[in-house]
Parts: C-alpha cells; structure tokens; sequence
C-alpha cells in the first residue's frame, strides 16, 4: 500500500499539485486556476477537491495522506500556518490555511514561503544536490531567493528571511516595488529586465527591440534574450546589467553564508548560457582575488516543478517515515 | 574540583587567554605578546606555557582543562585545524595549530575564526543573548563578521562564511584591501573611517581635525568621534557615511538570514551611542516600508573578552559535559 506526500504550490494565477511517494517520487500532478477573487474559503475547498481527485484518479485515498506540505507566497507567519496578506491573493488576510488544508484533508500540513520550498526542491532533488550550502534566486515578476546552510532552510527570526529580491546593490538606484531603492529585483527580475529595455527604447537607443515595442506596446523578457540571440545591441547590454547585477549579489552572499552552489531559476534562465556566462564573468570581476573561490554558479534543474516537489520534501520532514 | 575550559584569542600582536567553568564563568584571564615573528613552533610553546602558568597560579593543573577553543584570523581550514595564511601571522603557512596545541594541552581543541569566536561569545553570553538569529560585526582594522542562524553559527561550505566586511555595497567605490572595490569595509572599518576624514582634510575640507593630522601626521577613528563630540561638521559627515555604510549591510542581512539582533563590536563602537543613533536613521531610510522591520542594532556587552568567551563556549561543544 502506498503512503503520499502531497506538495501544493499555490500561486495568484494557478494552483499545482503533486502527489509524491515516501522517496519523494512524483507520482502524479494537476493544476488549477487559483480564482483567488472567490475568496480563501472557496480556494482551500478547490485544493482539497483537486487533491482527491488527483488521487482518486490514480487510485488512492485521502487517507493515503501522509502529510501536506504548502509553499505560498509571503509575508506570513509561517510557523503558525497564516497567511497575512499577499499582493496576490489579494482577499488573503490573515487566513490561517495550514489548519484548514489539514482538517480537510485529515493530515498534518506545513506552510512554507514558495520561493524556499522552490530552493528545498531543487536542494533535495535538483541543482543543489551533494552540497550542504546553497544559495537560490527565482527570477520571475520579482526574484524570490533561498538559503540552505549546512544542509538546513534558513527561515530568519521571523520566516521572513532570505527576502534575496531586496538587497540593495545600487544605493539610491531604481525604485523596487518593495519601497527600497536599488534592489537587484530592480535590475534583475524578468519583469524589470524587459522593463529596462523598453525604458531604452522609449528614449531613444537604436535597437530592433523597437518593433516590438511598436507591434505589442511591451516588450518582455522572452523579447529581450530572443533579440540578444539575434544579435541586437541593446538586448545584449540590458542582459550584462541583468547579469552585473546578479553577480554583485552573487559576490555579496558567498561573503554571507559561503555556499557552496548558487542556483538560479524563473522564467528568466530561459535565456539560456549566454545569462550564465554573464553572470560568471561579472563574478570573477567583483569577487576578491584573495583566494580561489570554488563556488559553482548554474541554473535549476525542475523547472516549474521545484514548488511542488519541496513543498512534499517539506512535509516529509515533519512526518518523517 | 573544577574542571577548565581554555580560550584563545590569538591575534597579530597579543594572544589572550581565559580559564572558565563548565557553566562559561570566566575564572581568570592573562595575556601576553604574540611575537608571530618567532615562528609558530615558538607561538604555540608560548600559548601552551601561558595558559600551564595561569592555571597554576589559580590553583589548576593541566589536567583540569576539559577542551580548549583557539579562534585566530583567516583563512583557514578551520575543521581541519589548519591556519593556510594570515596577514597579521605571516610566518604561518599550513600550521595545524589544533593538534599542536591539542597534544601541547593533552586535550581537544577546536579551530575558529575570530570574529565568529566574537559573535559566539557575544551571542551566548552578550548582546546576543535570549535571541536565536543575530548578526555580529566588529568593527576594527577591517570589519569581521559572525552569523548566528536558528541557534547555530553560520560556518559557511568552506568554514570561510561570514566575511561580512566584504559585502560590496557601492559596486566601483573605494578600493578594499581585499582587491575587491565598494566593500563595507572600505567605509566603515575604524581603520578606513579615520583614513576618509584625512583624505577629506588633506583635499581642503574646513576642519578641527586639520590641526590633529599637522601634530601628528595621522588622524585615528578616535580622533574622529572626539571631534564629532566637540561639534566639528567634517567629524559629523564622516561619521555619517561610516553609519549609512554599516546601515546598508543591516538592511541587506536582514533580507538574507532575518536576524532578530545585529549587534556592533570593535574599537569604532567607542564613539558611543551617536554612531548607533546615525546607523538606526539610516536603516530606516533605506528599509522598505512593505511591513515594519522589529530588529534590534545594538552595540556588543562584552568588550575585549567576547573572543575567549567565544572560544570557551565553542570549546563547550566538542566536549559537553
């Protein structure tokens, strides 16, 4: 007889799911719009639904649950299983959803920021295999980060920590949607990748990035490596600001916790080598000629499966069997 | 009959030697001259002396010593023991000091940083205390650093972790002795605060300290917070930018492992509670507004004795009792 771990990424636009054996073995996933505008009572009775179906279909049971495990979206109080508020999931407040997955679906849940249950994915399972410490950047709408330190999840005080996004590399640069200035997510998310080089255009600079711009009214970060790909000029320096930035803060926490592997993710790796090489060739420029640094620098490995697979990984350990 | 364990505090110039209960109540204390310029076979005969000495005229004997802890600069291999280099012991190459002194001592030893022997110290008995995530830098010649993450001291892949003094705040500044440009460091070190004021002065700026650097070719960080105290406005600006330096590194760590505490050592800590008032002003004017940030800067309790305390405590671990 089988036992599951159920990993659940929920997210403002979808809701994945999978069910994983007691080795952390993908059994079988699903997704489903989130419709968070119903409200959190009617998203938490979407996920259980989904989740019996899923195993219904593949021919279990809800008490074939070992445990749950739940990446979201912060800030919440992780600890207590709440989510305080989200920009999106906007009728969030205060929603206490590690308790009400565990009663609907009769098991002991865990709570976890989805950027971290990403980062213990790719840890347990992926990119970040056969090292004890890690650093994670996810670079999407904004750049969500983890920390694994001696092969633990480094939640800070609060679960607030490894907010990678918002360190500050440009004192006084760009504003963040955070409120700081000169974040490297300012710089360096896909969103603001794209955004920069659509700032360029507007004032001015040659680039074949402009009948883009004129086609669609936007240009996104798929345009950006598609032109750099092509050759264009000005993808190319938008994509080193991109990768400069993403190496100042490379730098700056191989100083702080000195992993041993940093591992990006997100939409933007989709820009392949080129990004990576980048990255790499503005770290040996910022860091110390002190000593060799040995720190590998590469892209994730699960792709968008990385939630759902630390989310289970994160249930596995409170319910260890 | 008590049983004893040893901390050492071996720096360029003086090594510092305490004797403690197993509940890390400082018995007695000495310290004497390194005189690294006599090789380490001769510095180790010399700990080794010094510590048989102070534990006879307290009435001890070798044999009471339960574990000793040694924390020294790096970079070392610090599991191994082993001290690789260190600028301020320059005749210290591949020296495996922990099994020198182990066999010296007739009991294990245990190899550490010395700023994170420090922020260990201060973390179990100082400024660190009843909080389980805290930040520590020690502000000196350069600026050391320790991390302390639900509970436990951040070592980092290498044990080279917490090099907090190195974090590249403003990318393309001021040149750090480390080769690398725009470190924390190359601000807010009392070495580079009393430098800065003197650059200031020598390009022209009005200032009391003018009068300092014609007496005596060279104005000190004390120098600096004493004319800050009299009112004096280059005095002031300096400060400022050592404490908007020092706030920008808070605001970034705390967006990496979310301490609950970051607390200051160092001989710059003796310009007293302006510096922290300044350092707390810019933390809040560089923190995003997003949700209200509760972490506590403060200065460390402890003064010079962090780093024995420290490496007693780490002495601690490898032999509980």
């Amino acid at each position: 007889m089988s036992k599951m771990f159920v990993g659940i990424d929920l997210g403002g636009t979808n809701i994945k799911i999978g069910c994983f054996n007691s080795r952390l073995k993908l059994i079988c996933k699903t997704s489903a719009a989130t419709e968070a505008n119903m409200g959190p009572e009617s998203v938490v009775d979407k996920i259980a639904k989904t989740v019996e179906k899923l195993l219904k279909d593949n021919g279990f049971f809800r008490k074939d649950i070992i445990a749950v495990g739940i990446g979201t979206p912060g800030p919440a109080k992780y600890k207590e299983g709440v989510i305080i508020a989200s920009p999106n999931l906007p009728l969030f407040k205060n929603v206490p959803i590690k308790k009400m997955l565990s009663k609907r679906l009769n098991a002991p849940a865990v709570l976890e920021n989805d950027a971290n249950a990403a980062c213990w994915g790719e840890y347990v399972l992926g990119a970040g295999r056969n090292v004890k410490d890690m650093i994670f950047f996810t670079l999407g709408t904004g750049i969500g980060g983890g920390i694994v330190c001696g092969g633990k999840l480094v939640r800070g005080s609060d679960g607030n920590g490894a907010e990678l996004g918002h360190i500050i590399i440009y004192p006084g640069g760009r504003l963040c949607g955070c409120g700081q200035k000169g974040c490297v997510e300012a710089y360096a998310s896909a969103t603001n990748t794209a955004k920069r080089a659509a700032e360029a255009v507007k004032a001015g600079t040659k680039s074949s990035l402009k009948n883009v711009l004129e086609r669609k009214d936007i240009i996104t970060s798929k345009d950006v490596y598609e032109h750099l790909a092509a050759g264009d000029k000005l993808a190319k320096q938008i994509t080193d600001e991109t990768a400069e930035a993403l190496a100042i803060v490379c730098v700056n926490m191989l100083h702080a916790t000195e992993p041993k592997r940093i591992v990006f993710a997100g939409g933007m790796i989709a820009a392949g080598d080129i990004l990576l090489d980048r990255i790499r060739y503005f770290f040996d420029r910022y860091i110390w000629p002190l000593k060799k640094e040995t720190v590998e620098i590469c892209f994730a490995t699960l792709g968008e499966d990385a939630g759902i697979i630390g989310a289970a990984a994160l249930a596995k350990q409170i319910k260890k069997i």
